[in-house]
């Protein structure tokens, strides 16, 4: 879970707050404790200030958790601290929807605002 | 319905307000006064303080009710006391939502928050 | 349209607003003036206060609409000053959703909120 | 149920087969067991011969059936043999959908074919 | 589009404020510059004071606009105006949503408050 | 009604059986009984033989039926009628949806196929 | 899972071939491995002969199932010797549709025809 | 990318705040680094103040980036800044919805409001 | 529209027949008449013989189609042409879907089968 | 992709003819081109002779091609002999649906029948 796999350019239009919201529905990782795959989207929503997320490198990044084993609530929070300090975004919101295991289905929603 | 069921773990990180929303489609009771099987739908969302609830764990949890004689209005209040005891979290919701009887449906919301 | 049919239960949890939603999607009353059936779905939404609305009870308050020529906008209301008269709740909203007639669809909602 | 209420007009294209579907998503019967009302679709198909159904004469007709207690299998069959003796299509089905009781739907399905 | 032909029925419960919503998905008018049909959706909803809309007068209130060649604006602007000049509500919003052309769809919302 | 309007184009492709389907979901005419509009979907189906419909003029044959009074059963019938004369094609369907009227949806179906 | 639960009342119209298909979305039984609850719908489709299955025992029926541990394939293959035994129809299909277990759902479908 | 083909028409109701939104589904322009094609939904949403755009020169607007090679964020900002310099509306939002690429989708949202 | 461009990969079973269905929604060509864009859905359904086609060639094929004016009927068996020359497949179809011109929507279907 | 990971288990109904589904849709492999994930749902249709899938071991097996660089084509089919060989069914089916890649989808269906 290398975060320097991901890329930034920059932002034409830093004078203007305006969000950008990108969902991935093909994200998988492992469970730590059965070792068993987890399926879930991922959406990441933010305003950028200097630059933007290179959307192939975020690709990348992702493929980073496919054999790793952590917890739902474990990714959102990693995910969002990864972007955050590469990003330095206006505001950022990571919401993570899982499939069901055992008939239930858990979505975890971090949200990030520097401080102005 | 044995709330000992429930296991937690550590949130690890509790510096931060986020949500956690855990959906159960699969859960059943039966009337107290018909003695028939209820279905529902059990969403709990809440801000994790200390603690975060364990998905098996809460999986037995609801399992308890399976041949429970007990009033929706009830279910919905003691899921909610049960986990606000154990979790102590920041704040907590529970919605139920069950199948038609004789063509009605009913939902019912309860929300906690702790005082800060 | 006699309101004595409705029974109520005691609330166990009255020291919490909670709310309550009940929803008939089989509900027809007659039209006053062409004497032809409407269809439509009920929604109560409440916040009860000593007492809850008995669902079985609802159903047969409910069928004695079945063969009465009443005005959309009048049977919400009507639901409304019923409900509001005998289960004394915190807050009661009804919304009724009428099939198209001519092709024309309505919706009324009607709320209600004691004074504090 | 009066099938004398059903007017029919003149087929206009006799020497051909084509179809004709009528669906009514609004009738209601009420149980003959336990004087509840039902709540169905009929779905009625035919290829015309001398006679088509007028459709306005067909909703007094369903319409007769509002306060009667008859079985989900009977109507069925009633309506087809109404509209046969009547109509005397080349062919006609009667599919009936009935709302969830206890949480169990219902669908019957009867096929007429004129001998050639 | 005389608006003569709307009818009103006094509103039974002026004591209270509710909201009347109305849908009519059969609209149809001429654009202007080609000549050629136009279809939408019209969507009424408004909180009565002394009378509400009569629907079958509406429906024949709706009907004038069908060989008549005007703009989504001025129709969505114009029945807000006869609407509001007739029944002198509370508070009143049209919205019209139209069929695409060119691949491109437009939705036209205006909204009306009566000083109080 | 008139099926001049109509133009055709040489099918390029005339050694080959395959199929077209055109599908106006925006069809309006006047219901001969009550004078008030009647709305539906038209779907023509066809194999071509040396010629294909020209979809605009298709659109302007559509707009003859717009102010006349004519049954759901004739109109399918007469663009049958209309499309075979002038197309001759290998084969043919016309089905037309009509949306409710009384609560009732009718559907007619009907099919050509040239002698071979 | 006593069959003997099941009712049948008489078929009044024994000679027609008629099609009857009942939906129970709402039963559950255990995974015999597991001890776990599982999830299903049941669909039952037949052509009556002298008798039909009475809707109110066949609940009851499917409840005997509700602690029973029993594996998708046979619950299928039983319910359908269970009512080919009592029924005698015509025909007879048992349709199990169950919800996700580790991601993976299956369904069950099995057919018996009685030889004429 | 010229905005000089948008074309304007007068606002009949300058008087009023109301909304105009235009959707159009069929938007397509070109990656600048792999030179393959994207595709978009663009939604604008604008309260006019004293003009309206004209829908047709919208289309042959949104033509001109057929094939121009530009990012998502800058299409977005871009259309913003061009619709703003022309219409000067009193607000203007512009929602781009792209198709997956890689799995991933993005929609970029951009607000614009007139000081007052 | 070079069918050059168009790739293939060795079938590894080619003694057995089975299916491939690609579907491609983001196929864009040119209104011969009007110079406008169209867009459509491509679907391709066939059996493979001695080879299979590559996504990525096929890809760059359906691009040739992007400035180029052709109507409905001919992209569709020109697809049909270029792919059974190229792939010999046993059997292959070219189903092409629009979006709607004028509120009319069109389907074209074309299907190939190898003389055995 | 070893086969031996699956278990079977014996079919209790051996003398009557059923069939099983079995969906997963979070099956994910790799392109052995790309080297990036693949992600696609695989349906399995199978009429059981004297053994079942156990499904708890069918999810191991597809566990298998988590990291395995295949193509959609020799997935379909390995999965195919794979299941032959050691059930031994009546027949069986597999279909894999896969996710866009380039805006394309694709799906492979491939049967198989013991000669009877």
């Amino acid at each position: 879970m290398k975060k320097e796999i991901l890329e930034l350019f920059d932002n034409t239009y830093p004078d203007r707050d305006y969000t950008i919201e990108i969902v991935n529905p093909e994200f998988t990782s492992v469970c730590p404790i059965t070792g068993l795959p987890d399926f879930g989207t991922i959406i990441i929503r933010y305003v950028p200030d200097k630059s933007c997320i290179e959307l192939k490198s975020l690709k990348y990044y992702f493929l980073e958790f496919r054999n790793a084993g952590i917890f739902y609530e474990n990714i959102t929070n990693r995910i969002l601290d990864d972007l955050v300090a590469l990003l330095k975004p206006r505001s950022l919101s990571v919401i993570t929807e899982w499939k069901a295991r055992g008939g239930i289905t858990e979505t975890v929603t971090v949200n990030y605002c520097a401080k102005s």
